[in-house]
């Protein structure tokens, strides 16, 4: 065990792990108890009993967010069980408290049957007023999210949709710095994971919706080389992309793939990516290569070979695509506009505004820095304004 | 709506609700976010993994228990449902906070299904240290109770075994000042909701693990009467009681009951026991009328008709039983002995530990306050050393 491991094992050991229950409420004399507690508290009961809604106002429902996972994908790591993912849902409840004053818990399910997931979803959901769904393994995440879509409170997975959202963010400004037009670019994405798919879905989505002009063409590839309609081996989720992506339906590998493209975006596995397919694509590539903890190919090699633009998920290297940059603002907003769900258009508006955040974009910096201030305030700000233009509010 | 209420709601609503959650780690480096999230939090998931009872050293879990309620049976308000219990039970983890720094949250259920409810605390249990049921009505509360005792961890239903430890100490107490002894009294209970079930059981717990010699006579009374061998309309939990209770198997009403008993203790309707029933009782009785918010009789009413002491559940009268007493020690105790369950031993401990904070016992003091210091503590002191010596310890 490295130095570093030891020192955090002993650091979550000394704290007995990273949250504290806070009671909000004085309870030093014996009418505070009778306000807080019996009697007084009778009258808040019967108010939520016969207005449904109020239960927003009067408990913690609005600010609360449970998050959610089964421990089947934790972090690159796989399939340690629920009790060995608590550490990282506590991880994540730190980040939504300091970076957008939510309330987050922490749930980890001792089963890993999607129907008993949702069940238990359904079953705790009163007192939360928003659901992370977090490190569980495709495609079931697919299945538990959009089976729980009409709960009523926003339900995210955020390895799909924070990611793709804070991809998309350093994408758009890294075609400013390219000199890039998302209509004309060719994207080729890397990886068939939760959050490739969600990636590229979200890009998509940013065409049929308006807010820009259609992507040029994007191709996915999996670790079975380019998705395109003639494969017989597709989950329902590629078969699905493979229909709306690969306009040619081309076939090879993640080589001929990228010959000509515009943009690679990876989020697959180190070292797959040679200088010579840097070299094979448009003139000033992008490359996002975020796989974990080693890049698809390192920054240095990417530049070398031609790259105007690299990112990775490494906090030791310009441009950290790192999604704790998107979470907290997305339901931030969410919450304080009183959002059913969070569609396609709040998660597009989420990666315009942290875009934004960047005012001069440039080789080094497409995206702000993991512990800037104000950035979740921001997003917040521009999602909860889109959930009221879309009418995803209650 | 009375003035006090609509205080009791302005509250509530201006705090939107009683508990926040809150991060025991500083984020403001990159190492800080490295150590509490990624890549730092990858070590310690995987050391769980390895070593499963890691989790209590490593999370949250060792000081975090659930509050786990349907809503069903929500304070005596009725079947409110999930979300207007979410008030009580944050209320209640208040409390968990203030008197014994526990860490509690609410689980509020959208379902009343005794299958569904023990399927959702199984899943969620990995978080948690203990569980706290609470305002989940007769008789699947027992059930409930009864079938997650396996679950590693304690579970225990607070609106039984919190209110039996109280009554309980105040019986130990009460017996003092009027100079009798559990071996020759005959206690009188009136109510066969579950509090009263479990106080009648703890009481005969006492005798029969040599705790104290056993109890003279103990009669349940319902609505119905006396509960005896003859009656046919019992469910399976009075049933239990019947055989092992009312030693001449009498029949009757509750006056019928009370003639020459000892000992009355009402968990059941306001002002069902008149001034002639207490002197038809044996000198110096001890009455415990605890209904709520109305005692069976007033305690003035009561003293002048020759009772030696009264207690209530109200706190505008001398003697208040209130299960705060409890609840937040024995959690206590049993957390800090890594206890997987919550045994009758460790019940009456707490019981004997919180009689024993009252020095010297009179008719105005058979119980502690409220909220007085350091109870909590002393309970868990004696609730882990039971723990310890009864083999109940992971």
């Amino acid at each position: 065990m490295s130095e570093y491991d030891r020192k955090s094992i002993d650091m979550h050991e000394e704290m007995h792990g990273k949250l504290a229950v806070q009671s909000k409420f004085p309870l030093t004399t014996r009418e505070d108890l009778s306000t807080a507690y019996t009697p007084g508290v009778a009258a808040v009961c019967t108010e939520i009993h016969q207005n449904p809604e109020r239960v927003f106002d009067l408990t913690i429902k609005k600010n609360t967010v449970a998050i959610v996972s089964d421990g089947s994908a934790v972090l690159g790591l796989g399939n340690l069980g629920a009790e060995a993912s608590i550490p990282v849902m506590e991880g994540k409840a730190v980040l939504f408290k300091s970076f957008a004053d939510i309330d987050a818990f922490p749930i980890c399910v001792a089963t890993q049957d999607v129907d008993e997931i949702e069940r238990t979803v359904r079953a705790i959901a009163p007192v939360f007023g928003g659901i992370n769904l977090e490190d569980i393994s495709a495609p079931r995440c697919f299945e538990i999210e959009e089976r729980l879509q009409d709960l009523g409170i926003p339900v995210f997975h955020d390895d799909q949709h924070g990611t793709a959202i804070v991809v998309h963010a350093a994408l758009l400004n890294a075609l400013k710095v390219a000199g890039k037009d998302l209509a004309d670019c060719k994207i080729v994405f890397n990886g068939s994971g939760a959050s490739a798919i969600a990636c590229a879905k979200l890009i998509l989505s940013a065409g049929t919706i308006g807010r820009t002009s259609k992507v040029g063409d994007l191709i996915l590839c999996d670790s079975k080389g380019i998705v395109h309609r003639g494969r017989t081996d597709l989950n329902p989720y590629k078969q699905q992309l493979a229909e709306v992506t690969n306009r040619d339906n081309v076939s090879g590998n993640l080589a001929d793939a990228m010959r000509d493209a515009d943009v690679f975006i990876g989020l697959s596995l180190a070292d797959l990516v040679t200088q010579d397919m840097v070299r094979s694509m448009k003139p000033h590539p992008i490359i996002l290569a975020m796989a974990n903890p080693n890049p698809e190919i390192m920054p240095h090699l990417a530049h070398e070979a031609g790259a105007a633009v690299v990112g990775t998920g490494r906090s030791d290297f310009p441009n950290q695509i790192n999604n704790v940059l998107a979470f907290p603002g997305i339901f931030r907003g969410a919450l304080d506009a009183n959002a059913r769900v969070i569609n396609d258009e709040m998660k597009l508006a989420a990666a315009e505004a942290l875009a934004a955040q960047v005012i001069e974009p440039s080789p080094d910096r497409i995206i702000p820095e993991p512990l800037e201030k104000n950035v979740a305030e921001h997003i917040g700000v521009a999602v909860a304004e889109t959930a009221r233009k879309t009418g995803a509010c209650r």
